[in-house]
């Protein structure tokens, strides 16, 4: 098929690769034109605009980082919205808010454009290695279409209902994992505090109920104090801004993502919002402290 | 070896069967003799209090309820240290508070009676499995003795420092699990609250970075319903106690374990203290479902 690709950064670029490599012709555009050259040598076709991307596709995919970014590249000026077709296909893989996703599939429902909206989890490495999970929102018709380009980027596709039920999952797979990261974060500060072998606290975890991928992957690094990112805090931060939006909107009380949300904020308060998730653990260790006094 | 085991509940009761099939002979005391038929069936003795217990055995095991129970066993009348000879060692395999296991220790090293604090997680099919995680806390002497008898209920035997250490690890692995369970919970409400298949979000959860132990268990009940414990939440109410108690005692602030423990809390005074830990999501529920007001 004819593909369009906006948004070839970490998870775009190896999403867009295997695109490719499924045997489909590729139109992109990106801002900086010597991010595009690995995929001009690969025989894509460079683009001046969304729109330029959008006339060239039957399907246009939009990976890229917040809601005032995708509503840009597909209504904005130049916009996937100028170029598509009617009975084309937009398929969003950003993580963003489930209200703008239905209002933009409708916007593009008024051309005759589809949209889904299909968020994932697996980060860089499921990119890569092409097991991201992938949830979908949306007509089925246009689901359809889109599953066998879909598999080229992972084996798990949950269609979840009609546009923005994507979103809305990822929003609730973001929740559980960032309060789940606080919990661990919280668990291993109080090892800490009390003297304990914090990788030994981890394996014991790993080996009990309290498992998880969080303690996998974010323990290790709280363990190791290797904060370098990962996927930054500051999409997590996003991320959890959504999740809490979204229970805002259905006067539904989330207590313990609430206050996750306070320390995601305070990572970003003090500058670490480039950090890994894993910095959470030293927001703990700092709050309580001892200052010494002749320091003061 | 002489082995004793004073806790024939739930979980001791498989745990004493694994000993007795390692080959070991099993002295026992139970308040209900009918509990202790099972045992007396399969050769083991039944004794009449746990000092009783303590002068026929190398080795006893307790595996009670609380802090008091254990006080109660090993220190109270005809209590363990009444019978319990000079290098006997005692093994408290429930969960209890660290600095409380700590003066045991201090007090049955007084009569040269070695003690390992060594709590379990994976519950009761763990226990049944013997696939036990053991947390161990106590001098080496004691766990070399004791190792060929906690292996034969886990593979998974980790030393964590002095007496205490075993349930300090014990208490940061359920309080990673408490908060865990509370996102959870949180996660599949919003989901709920947005309409969504509880089942499929959960089944995007299990393939994402959100995955967890406490998804995989707590998350199916949540999905279907079933409140039927497994580990009573009276047990976790009392286990994260610990945990923030040990917090409270080395001033060290756990924000999502202190909200998850009020969720905990009102488990409690809603009279649901018996049933599973997934009801957790029913709490979240009702606190923004909205009245009818005609039944106001």
């Amino acid at each position: 098929m004819r593909l369009g690709f906006i948004g070839l950064g970490t998870m775009g670029r190896p999403m867009a690769f295997h695109l490719v490599g499924g045997g489909h012709s590729l139109a992109f555009f990106v801002r900086r034109p010597e991010a595009g050259l690995p995929f001009t040598s690969a025989g894509a076709t460079a683009c001046s605009s969304p729109a330029a991307v959008a006339e060239r596709s039957e399907v246009v995919f939009t990976m890229v980082t917040g809601t005032a970014d995708v509503e840009q590249i597909v209504l904005g000026k130049d916009g996937v919205i100028q170029g598509a077709r009617p009975g084309s296909l937009v398929i969003d893989m950003s993580t963003i808010d489930p209200t703008a996703t239905r209002a933009l599939a409708t916007t593009l429902g008024a051309q005759e454009i589809d949209m889904l909206d299909a968020p994932v989890s697996g980060g860089p490495q499921g990119a890569q290695a092409a097991t991201l999970t992938i949830m979908v929102g949306g007509p089925t018709r246009a689901l359809d279409l889109a599953k066998p380009l879909l598999h080229l980027l992972g084996p798990t596709i949950i269609h979840l209902g009609n546009n923005g039920a994507g979103q809305t999952a990822k929003a609730c797979h973001q929740l559980a994992l960032l309060v789940t990261a606080q919990g661990v974060a919280e668990a291993l500060a109080l090892a800490g505090r009390s003297g304990l072998d914090l990788e030994r606290v981890r394996q014991v975890m790993l080996g009990g109920v309290a498992s998880s991928r969080v303690l996998e992957l974010f323990g290790a690094k709280m363990v190791s104090r290797d904060f370098k990112a990962g996927i930054e805090s500051r999409l997590y931060h996003k991320d959890l801004g959504i999740a809490l939006d979204l229970a805002h909107d259905r006067g539904l009380a989330l207590p313990a993502a609430a206050v996750t949300m306070q320390h995601v904020n305070a990572l970003v308060g003090k500058g670490r919002e480039r950090d890994d998730l894993s910095v959470l653990i030293t927001l703990l260790e700092e709050m309580s402290a001892r200052v010494d006094p002749s320091q003061t």
